[in-house]
């Protein structure tokens, strides 16, 4: 497996574009990834109980495990706008088919943005003859610039490998600052691969990936409308075709595994207002629903988050907010971690180098480690801290 | 039921006292309450799975629903500390005993502030005469000053009513700002009442209390592990004995009732950095969990609380932290009030005049409302503002 360019026009047979459809105050707001060939196609949505009106047509539109094209918008969620809502998301799909000469099912939509205004459609729709006519090979970055909304960076990347005979390759754009969450949030992914791979193996790989990387990923613990990671696989490639289970199944999942959570580490890279990468592992825990709780309380604490971001070593708020989850813990046989140095043993302060452990709360990457031994069940989870330019950029949005 | 002056001290038969013991930069840090004659009491404390040494000790100490005096000190937490933490805790409540002329098991103590520091026993029991001495009639503000960490004013409150034929009052000091949550959290609450009470109906009172009250406020969703609510009841006021079920408990729980809401609403009103207060109420829940469920998950989104921060009407946000709650709803059916104006109805925008909402969001207290058009079940929380000054508080507090 080799990391190459090209984002998410790396693979054979993809074509796409992105443009200023006015949508957003400024840059372009309209994406479009074009498959040439037929493709099979699967999708992770949002566990929002409110789901935007793209999200669920999307999800019709996937019920056959069949898409050619994905259309999205930045600017505008077109979440909470009801039954007109719905009817906007089919207007977009729609055109889209018509100017490709595609069937409306073979279109996926997306929309991120503010929620609760409806659709500028006649603006979206008014570009898609350009949109469709700007189809290219080299314009992953256009695509990845258009999802974006308060993201400081598009986010792209692509690798190749080799499956069943033959050379393949995936890639990937996606879009997200803020909301990032378990169960995904406000975080759009769409990954394009020229693998021949059957359809219901395509959906487990993904599921599987999204598992391991959007679902563990955390800003401020919030859960978008509209979150979406969606796969098309058009078997340009020519690979010995890649069935469930397979060793081949194996390597394309680890590829999945390897680009998923690439872009998982930019999207919390570029968490809003954030001016640390920080690592939480809890190890020890009594089954693996109580390690991911304590992993998520201690990430999305708002105490050990400030406290990060003034280079604080108030490991208490770790302990606490572990505590807090509900997950159980053995005092006696607690540990905190503070990078390398351990910081709580035993229940009670170690005895450590806290001009060490100041040191390392500076450096870029945070990682805090801590023991519940009370089992042996593990959880992993990327979060930054929480910063006065945070609440200044979310104070400002809407 | 009449609102009085005289805080904690209000109740005939009580005494207190506060002064500084150096713990803290600066001010009053260790408080003490005492009754002059036997008393019956009773506490609810933190559900965090790591609880501070005095809270481990002081539940002890109240299994045989007995106390006479609280000691409190303000500036070190003294959890996280092990074996060592619960010898010192030990140690001040028997330095106290000593002084007092009681049992060990007739003082509770309790402390707030920093966590895994170990407790300055030596300066505490220094002051413990001073402190005994300093006992009076007119104290209350003294102890209620000697407990807070963060707050910015001291919270203290009483009232008188007729029970069983005779005069009863009930007084009160508190501490809280930040951490507030449910389940209590960082904040301390002591109640004295000069009413004969059965010691089991005083725990059933002081639990229904609190549930209505400290278990229905968030200031940033974290739990603290020294949360402690104690009452206290030494019958000096010679009323008929109130059982439980009677028409006096009724009459008692009420009191308690408004006396533990007065103390909840000026923790959040004192909410760390906040700038508005907050009330959320969910309606049309399919059970009574997920309507608190939900009224928590909007509580407790940072973007909706950095929305309210900068007055922004995002009510999206708000739909969108119902729906991450897991809690059932029924699009078409919602409605989301801001203030009185419907702002969103049947899962689409409302019409509605934004100014008037603006308005509104910019006074001191906004009420957020959400039916969710799945049942009949309802929960109301308070909560606040997500504002940079509360970062920086929580950057720099160690």
């Amino acid at each position: 497996m080799e990391e190459i360019q090209g984002g998410i026009t790396a693979p054979s047979g993809f074509l796409c574009s992105g443009l200023r459809a006015g949508i957003k105050k400024k840059g372009r707001d309209l994406a479009l990834i074009y498959s040439e060939l037929p493709s099979v196609a699967a999708g992770v949505f949002t566990s929002n109980r409110v789901k935007a009106a793209p999200v669920k047509l999307t999800c019709e539109h996937l019920k056959d495990g069949r898409a050619r094209a994905l259309v999205a918008n930045s600017g505008n969620a077109n979440a909470c706008t009801g039954r007109k809502g719905y009817e906007d998301a089919r207007a977009v799909s729609a055109e889209a088919a018509r100017q490709l000469g595609l069937a409306p099912e073979e279109v996926l939509v997306f929309s991120t943005g503010v929620i609760g205004v409806f659709l500028p459609v006649s603006k979206i729709c008014g570009k898609m003859n350009a949109l469709v006519k700007g189809l290219g090979r080299f314009k992953s970055r256009e695509a990845a610039e258009a999802i974006i909304t308060t993201d400081k960076f598009p986010k792209e990347a692509a690798l190749k490998l080799c499956i069943g005979g033959a050379e393949i390759k995936m890639g990937a754009v996606a879009k997200g600052a803020g909301m990032i969450c378990p169960d995904l949030a406000t975080m759009l992914c769409f990954i394009t691969t020229d693998a021949r791979i059957n359809a219901d193996a395509l959906g487990r790989a993904l599921r599987s990936s999204v598992d391991k990387s959007f679902n563990r990923i955390t800003v401020d613990g919030d859960c978008s409308t509209n979150d979406s990671v969606v796969i098309i696989a058009n078997g340009a490639s020519g690979n010995k075709k890649v069935e469930y289970g397979s060793g081949d199944y194996k390597k394309f999942r680890e590829a999945l595994d390897w680009l998923t959570a690439e872009m998982a580490r930019m999207i919390v890279s570029d968490g809003e207002g954030a001016s640390r990468f920080v690592e939480v592992r809890v190890e020890g825990a009594r089954s693996s629903g109580e390690a991911k709780k304590a992993c998520f309380g201690i990430a999305n604490s708002n105490l050990v988050k400030t406290a990060l971001a003034g280079g604080n070593p108030n490991w208490g708020r770790i302990v606490s907010a572990a505590g807090a989850s509900g997950a159980r813990m053995e005092e006696e046989k607690m540990r905190v971690s503070l990078g390398d140095i351990v910081v709580m043993e035993g229940g009670a302060p170690a005895r450590c180098d806290m001009r060490k452990v100041k040191r390392h709360l500076k450096s870029p990457v945070v990682k805090i480690t801590v023991e519940l031994g009370s089992g042996d069940k593990r959880c992993r989870v990327w979060t930054t801290d929480l910063t006065e330019e945070y609440v200044k950029i979310n104070r400002e949005y809407s």
